[in-house]
């Protein structure tokens, strides 16, 4: 296993707030769709962990590590249990919350893209699944709630470029033999920077060339 | 295969029974949408074996069991058929649909939380993969229909309360090396008996503290 | 491996071309959706890689083929890009871009049926699986879209009839032990006519019988 990038307890305290953070997001959007206290605690749970569970399929990495890790099952609970009684004074904090998300984002395309290379695949691959590390468990929180996913919305600042760019990173670390705690852990800030910068600035993606304005649909 | 709490010709039948009813919702579902024949197949399918194809994706129980039993995938389009010809008299008979389900509901957070516990998952994941084993096909169903799952609604009644208890008792089960066709169809009961209170008095699960009134969405 | 109807580079060659077509479909769904240059490479790679994606993971082929064989990744990014600079004359050959479409339709049920025999499943899983390959990516691509899925839809031309008769004419084949590349070949071509005549004269699949005119939802 080289995806050791951080030491062991130091690798699973990252996760574990990551995850925390991802599933804050994934409860916060069911308090606002009304659900209960299920439907919170599940979009917690698809949005912290989602992402990770389908690299680890697509790698055939099973029992997915979601689920036996028991930290990585209990987090997102907890953190449904502080959206469902205080999820005001969690929006409130939203700002706060985005940064950490954008933490979270850097953190898993960086171990994403790491674990997914020590299964064999290749750059390109791994880059994808870093990828889908970090962003899978949001389109699955979207869909889950009728949305069209945050994350291929044109009106929404992007979210896939950091991920490249962190996962890339990666890839080229990985290819250059240079992989360590500190050179990830560039890789992750650069990712977190872009996401900020991308919040800061309102920073969209292009669409289509030539797109006939009349055509545009009401999404 | 400790899962075996049941004599095998048993449990093939109490699995077919469980699937056929499922399989019921989901084609009434795309009955409901206008769907065409091979809609009511497709959502029949996913709606029966959806959950148990999740379960063991992410245990890694592959070629999955739904594609290895061919019971198992034909009952689903016997099912489709029976609604195609005769669904308003499925309609009508809605309550014993729903009673049916309701032992499906049971049977499979059992089955599901059995089998996991045999891949060598702990007892939170297990029973995590139970009530993925009993929801998971009716959230698949639901997407699939471009409606907002119906277990994470609160204005339906509770779905995951019943199948977490079912779960629940079958991991205290195995953890006192106590599971059997008799305790388990104890712990199937106890599901069942939840979920049919919970239809007959309308039991909600609670939503976020503190909502503002008027920030309810449509959903 | 007895999946090799074709010689390697030939049947390579194929998949890519199929692959190409059904990334079209899913760029072409994104920027009508206005989505932006992501939205556009995510639901070109979804519907290209999905359904063989979605089949790889049912019989345990990890890591799947997708992300192990890096022309399958890349060609659909090539699609988006396509689709990009030029959706506009990607539109008016619409009817150019459905006759491949039908084409990997015809290629890809008869690939996934053959793949899936290989790994051990009986012939109706093996035929189920390839229609899966042939129509999963659709599936995906519209649920992402916030769309019904059309092949659900009883207003769409039949898609899932010349799936299924494709991937029933290899299974026929394999029981016959009689696949080779040019009964393959004439599976697949079954398929794609019976799906351009589906287009050609706008075949429909019959609804549930009995309907209540005035229950008719939207969809």
């Amino acid at each position: 296993m080289t995806s050791q990038i951080f030491p062991t307890d130091v690798q699973q305290s990252l996760d574990l707030a990551g995850i925390f953070v991802f599933a804050l997001s994934g409860g916060l959007l069911a308090v606002r769709k009304n659900m209960d206290i299920f439907g919170i605690c599940v979009l917690a749970e698809v949005t912290a962990l989602g992402g990770g569970v389908m690299r680890d399929l697509v790698i055939g990495a099973t029992p997915v590590a979601a689920f036996t890790n028991l930290g990585y099952f209990v987090t997102p609970l907890a953190a449904a249990l502080v959206v469902f009684f205080l999820h005001p004074e969690v929006e409130r904090i939203n700002r706060a919350v985005q940064t950490l998300d954008a933490l979270g984002l850097g953190l898993f395309c960086v171990t994403g893209t790491a674990k997914a290379h020590d299964y064999g695949l290749g750059a390109v691959a791994a880059i994808a699944l870093g990828m889908v590390t970090a962003a899978g468990g949001g389109v699955i929180r979207d869909v889950l709630a009728g949305e069209i996913p945050a994350l291929l919305r044109w009106d929404r600042e992007i979210y896939a470029v950091p991920a490249l760019v962190g996962s890339g990173l990666v890839a080229l670390l990985i290819g250059a033999d240079r992989l360590t705690g500190a050179t990830g852990t560039a890789a992750a800030l650069t990712a977190f920077v872009l996401r900020m910068l991308a919040l800061k600035y309102g920073w969209r993606a292009p669409r289509a060339w030539h797109r006939n304005g009349s055509r545009t649909s009401e999404e």
